[in-house]
């Protein structure tokens, strides 16, 4: 069992990452990447995948040629969890 | 350019493809997969990654955890094509 951020661990832990915003609606955080194309958006997504699996905390995302959208959040906790930190932290080092 | 089908080439061929429908609002086709876990989704995503690429035609994609979303549609068209059809088909023959 994995426990929800509270708001205050919440406030500080996404203002840290890098252009993560809320979602309307639910209780997850979002960001847009945009690559050189399709070849360098689909290999951003396999480095993903893999620590993802490494995890087994996985994204909901949506790819289009060189744009990628992520969305995070810990379905069993029905919200944001240090886990979503954590990857979105990994997504940041490595589009730095 | 590529000319976008005809009425009745789509009928046909999207009728020969296995589960694509019509896109609500859009000149294009989606299929929804569900496969045993991540490994095997990421898996399927790679493969048809690869023949995108390589057909220089990308599909736009979901996925989260097992289940992956596909829509094609041919943007310079500005609907379905040929193009479409083809990759639906190699989807499909990965998918039997």
């Amino acid at each position: 069992m994995i426990n929800k951020l509270t708001s205050e661990e919440r406030a500080t832990q996404v203002t840290e990452l890098r252009g993560w915003q809320a979602v309307a609606g639910r209780d997850a955080i979002q960001r847009h990447f945009k690559f050189a194309d399709f070849n360098e958006a689909f290999g951003f997504m396999t480095r993903v995948a893999i620590k993802a699996q490494e995890m087994n905390h996985h994204p909901e995302w949506f790819n289009v040629y060189n744009k990628v959208e992520i969305t995070l959040s810990t379905h069993e906790a029905n919200g944001l969890t240090e886990r979503d930190i954590k990857l979105a932290r990994f997504i940041d080092s490595i589009t730095a």
